[in-house]
């Protein structure tokens, strides 16, 4: 028997409504195999800065503390969305979060369904069986370093740096985690123009002596940003710094067919967050057509983070059932389209 | 009649086979329409380090400064690939001549041919009728900022730095091609995060109102590299800068079924380069396989760039002949496939 405090942050658009059916799930687990899961909500996104001013308010930072887990809704407005100047923004809730939480890994699994091929952007056979797992650096780079306008107001600056122990640790997990799939390990750069990027492949290098059944190779970004949609399937994991994990993922994220099956984690030092790829899908939001099985998903790699992998696999064996049965929400299934609050309970149903 | 004086960069691998066979069009084009071409060849890449130490050595920069025009092949060598910490690479040769030559943008047609949708990696429907321009700024942001190591040795970093001018410059240039096809103009940036790409989307947006016709719209990268697979079709010129442009007009480059297509023009402030964007591709080297009609549909850059509308449709013509007639190299008809030479010598034919 386990007790975990979950702290939800549900956010903006369709993220309550996704979050409300990870969470159905979760209960549904905790009662069949006697856990207490205790979840609190807290604000964050542009429905924080709405009620306190504040993309990400000290005592949902607090209440993320306290937690073991988090689950995260999606962020996001379009009111904040076309003014990148503004002083206040949903974005910087999230990076803060990232930062404050030392949330240093992102970890996104991207896998082809068969049931979903034709939904697929590539053709059917250059994407069946894809099945790889992105780690992404989250608390580095150029998204953290210093950044601003040169005193004349011509000229605009970011810069972008890594230390060896940033790029140690999230080194070790990656090679982790490829012991535990198909033994490879790709590591995305661009060394030949990047002195980061040097860094990186150094270190990578120095670590790869420890896993010596994992095969590693390098791939430079532009490369890897054709390969991704030549053969998604030569890849099993891929290691990146955070600029090049954030375009990477998300152009891996479609060739899968649906945004709305990707899950993610994001660990580091002390609590985990796990949140649905998808974005806060304004437009969906109250439509009831918002599909939770990100989110559910994101649920099951929380349930594997708490080492409870039987739970995980009953949860995901639940969504593939929902798959086959065509239980799914109208992006996937047009002619007879579920609600979200169905998906979510026939998943919950099967758990 | 036109006089011109070309530089040719054969370059490394396929690099020289496929020179030769856009030079043999040229010719064809200044023997039918009475121009004058005088070409001549130097030495840069791989083979110019073979042979001088240097990757670019003097002698070529002199000779590009003395050309009205620039052919070149492609540069790299497995030898320095692996190697990314040599003190000499071929890299830098090209990184230095764009610096010298002041190529400061760097122009990318995308264009999805009917005859070869079944080549592309992307279902049929979603890439045809695709026909997007590329324009990525060449000469600063990461890949020319300071880079170095901290003074403890733990650290690197990459500051990347723009101004206005830099900016103002291809901006014009983007938004003049946007109004010699469909009045679209997609800025790529990560506003949300990154000071450059605020002052990107400044610098554009005070732009825009000299170009009333153009529609001016605004991506995130991350989900530009969705947009390019889910649906290309969206797009009519994308401009953006250095690092992010040469991920996506990577990514983008696949969609159209073969690199073996796909041409470039770099230009700046005096001569311009034009160039086949697939590499040099060693293994194909010698073997009478490169596809040179990236290389030939460069050349019909060159000659746009001189002004010489008609030439340049004619040889496109011709190309266009040569896909219908499948006459094609083996990686697009594996059934009865040319040489190198017979489909430059097909295509000069026809001009
Ligand atoms: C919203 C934005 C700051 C964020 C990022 O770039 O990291 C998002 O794109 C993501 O990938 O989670
Ligand atoms: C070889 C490399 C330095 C170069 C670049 O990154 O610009 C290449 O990838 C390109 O796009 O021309």
């Amino acid at each position: 028997v386990l007790r975990k405090k979950i702290a939800v942050l549900p956010g903006d658009g369709i993220g309550p409504e996704v979050c409300d059916e990870a969470i159905k799930v979760l209960e549904a687990v905790a009662d069949r195999f006697g856990h207490q899961f205790e979840f609190e909500t807290h604000l964050m996104g542009a429905c924080a800065i709405d009620a306190t001013g504040e993309p990400l308010p000290d005592k949902t930072l607090q209440g993320c503390f306290e937690a073991d887990a988090i689950l995260l809704g999606a962020i996001g407005d379009p009111k904040y969305d076309n003014n990148p100047a503004a002083k206040v923004r949903p974005e910087q809730g999230l990076l803060k979060l990232r930062k404050s939480l030392g949330l240093f890994a992102n970890i996104r699994p991207v896998t082809a369904y068969d049931v979903l091929l034709e939904h697929s952007p590539l053709k059917n056979e250059r994407v069946a069986g894809a099945d790889m797992l992105i780690y992404r650096e989250l608390t580095g780079g150029i998204y953290f370093g210093d950044k601003g306008r040169t005193e004349d107001g011509e000229g605009a600056y970011d810069h972008c740096t890594y230390d060896r122990s940033e790029i140690v640790r999230i080194t070790h997990l990656a090679f982790q985690a490829a012991t535990t799939r198909r033994n490879k390990l790709t590591l995305v750069d661009k060394a030949n123009v990047l002195e980061t990027s040097r860094l990186w492949r150094e270190v990578v290098k120095e670590i790869a002596p420890e896993y010596p059944d994992v095969e590693l190779d390098f791939l430079f970004v532009d490369n890897a940003a054709m390969q991704i949609i030549l053969n998604p399937k030569q890849f099993d994991v891929i290691l990146t710094e955070n600029m090049f994990g954030d375009i990477l993922s998300d152009e891996a994220s479609v060739i899968a067919g649906s945004l709305g099956l990707l899950p993610s984690a994001s660990v580091g030092n002390t609590v985990a967050l796990f949140e649905p790829i998808h974005g806060s899908f304004p437009q969906g939001a109250g439509k009831k057509i918002a599909n939770p099985i990100a989110t559910i998903l994101s649920a099951a790699m929380m349930l594997e983070h708490f080492g409870l992998q039987e739970e995980a696999d009953l949860v995901k064996k639940a969504v593939h059932n929902a798959l086959d049965k065509k239980v799914l929400t109208p992006e996937l299934n047009a002619t007879s389209p579920y609600t979200t609050e169905q998906v979510g309970n026939f998943i919950a149903y099967f758990v």
